[in-house]
């Protein structure tokens, strides 16, 4: 009975690694729990060879001086099309990665089975597991940052999609005639409630001449219009900061209302860099939410609820990938 | 060996039943065949017991002198809100049902087994099982009827939902601002592309005065603008009515795009008596959904597909609830 104990105890052990366009993280793990963890930087510069190597070197420094033989296993969240079946990254725009073997690479170099996912999926893992959406079958996690994602969780599995692109939730289309999406296209969810939608719609205003504190702040210089000093604005009680973080609450109202109607989850969480301003935006977002929900449907405030995991989120949702 | 392929021939036979609000039809059936079919009025204005009592005696005809103990149970596809671990009408609005056991009662009156589906996902289990979805792991069914529903199987499940709504597209919102739906919401999606919302918006063109030749069909009587109507008028090359179904089919085409991009199915069936106008529609549907679709995910015209059922849709849904 002692050995099926410490040999459980010594499966339990698993090595996440948040692969980020400018920072790796890599964590010794157990359980949702991250035990040590190392930051190092990217380098995306220096090509596909140096990072695995510095991914590598993290996760071995991560481990510290815990026998190899103890962790299970390694498990990658990258930005990014991924094919997690080979562990592949198809596509990775910020480090200008194509046809990338990762996966291999990474086993190669670590003698440890890898793993790979996008990143949002592996942050919907992290709270499936371990986080806000622990014991549901069917959630949706959304990401609201400098863009948007999302992670499906539907009927106990996690959507990946026929073509590897569930959960792209920032560009549906909210309306043709909206605002431009860095994608190209007009009207998508991300050009109203991520945090590039909401800087540019007050650079929109400003430029139009609505009235604003912010005026004061930058002068001409729109560029220094960030996430940070529209809310510092918004607490100041700036009409035009209120009334664009309002106007992002409704779009974003518009579309839980219709993932609800949609999907029908047990639950809808937020998270993000964005969430910081939830105050100004989320009772915006809740009135529209029930405005549109399908009626017979709605659930109330039992369906929103917000993420558990912030910077750690995509490294142990890595970590959940073998536990 | 004979045995077993007695046995397996016995237990292929299953009856399905499509309860509808004016008619029953039952039907027994082999893989996905219907040998036999018997349809009677389901007057459902005699109550509960009685319509029970006709669809087991419609059961009983389908199954003609077979050996009940041949047949592997009775599935039955039903309009309305319903527990398929129970078999109970939590809410039929067509039929004034609240709370029924009809999958218990009809199981007494049968002495068989009997699972109770809503409709529009047993219609999607029949294009699952023998259709145009067969061999999918995740494809959206949708119906466009007098009304818009859908069935969704991802990930290789039927998804049903966490309060049994999950489907309901045709009351996702478009525009806030768009025409009211029979639900009382505004811009819902089936207040465009429905039977139902082309008739309301062929009618509010006309009586703004918009130049038809429907207006010398039917003069005053607005009442009389119907589906069929409509069709024959398009296909006359009426501006009005073939203005009014591309506008439709603009709006399918938003849904379908936005459908791909958050839940990247393999395919999206269409389905249901407004195909009828497919010709008039179709165009502009798909001519939108590739503006608006996520570029990198775009799959051209390999995305959508024709359900292939259409009377028999929801009685074979029924039967391959035991296939």
């Amino acid at each position: 009975m002692a050995r099926t104990a410490k040999s459980k105890g010594k499966n339990s052990l698993t090595i996440g690694i948040d692969l980020g366009g400018t920072k790796i993280a890599a964590g010794l793990c157990r359980e949702g729990e991250v035990l040590h963890k190392v930051v190092v930087p990217t380098n995306a510069a220096q090509g596909f060879d140096a990072v695995v190597a510095a991914m590598a070197e993290a996760a071995r420094q991560a481990m510290g001086d815990t026998d190899p033989a103890a962790v299970r296993g390694v498990g990658v969240g990258a930005a990014g099309q991924i094919d997690s079946q080979t562990g592949a990254v198809l596509y990775a725009p910020n480090l200008n990665w194509r046809q990338a073997p990762l996966g291999q690479k990474l086993a190669e170099a670590l003698r440890l089975p890898v793993r790979v996912v996008n990143d949002v999926r592996a942050a919907t893992m992290a709270e499936w597991k371990y986080g806000a959406g622990k014991g549901l079958h069917s959630f949706i996690n959304i990401f609201l940052g400098t863009g948007v994602g999302s992670g499906l969780v539907l009927n106990g599995t996690l959507c990946e999609g026929a073509t590897n692109t569930a959960g792209e939730i920032g560009h549906i289309c909210l309306d043709p005639a909206g605002p431009l999406c860095g994608c190209g296209h007009a009207g998508c969810f991300e050009a109203y409630s991520s945090g590039r939608g909401i800087e540019n719609e007050v650079k929109r205003r400003l430029q139009a001449g609505a009235p604003s504190a912010l005026r004061e702040k930058v002068g001409a210089r729109l560029d220094q219009i960030t996430g940070p000093l529209i809310g510092q604005a918004a607490r100041e009680g700036d009409p035009l900061a209120l009334e664009v973080l309002a106007w992002a609450g409704r779009h974003l109202g518009l579309v839980l209302a219709n993932l609800h109607t949609l999907l029908n989850p047990q639950k809808i969480l937020l998270g993000g860099g964005v969430m910081a301003l939830a105050d100004f935006f989320l009772p915006a977002a809740r009135e529209a939410m029930h405005r549109h929900i399908l009626s017979v449907a709605d659930r109330g405030e039992d369906l929103l609820g917000r993420a558990r995991f912030e910077n750690d989120a995509v490294l142990l949702g890595g970590s959940a990938l073998f536990a």
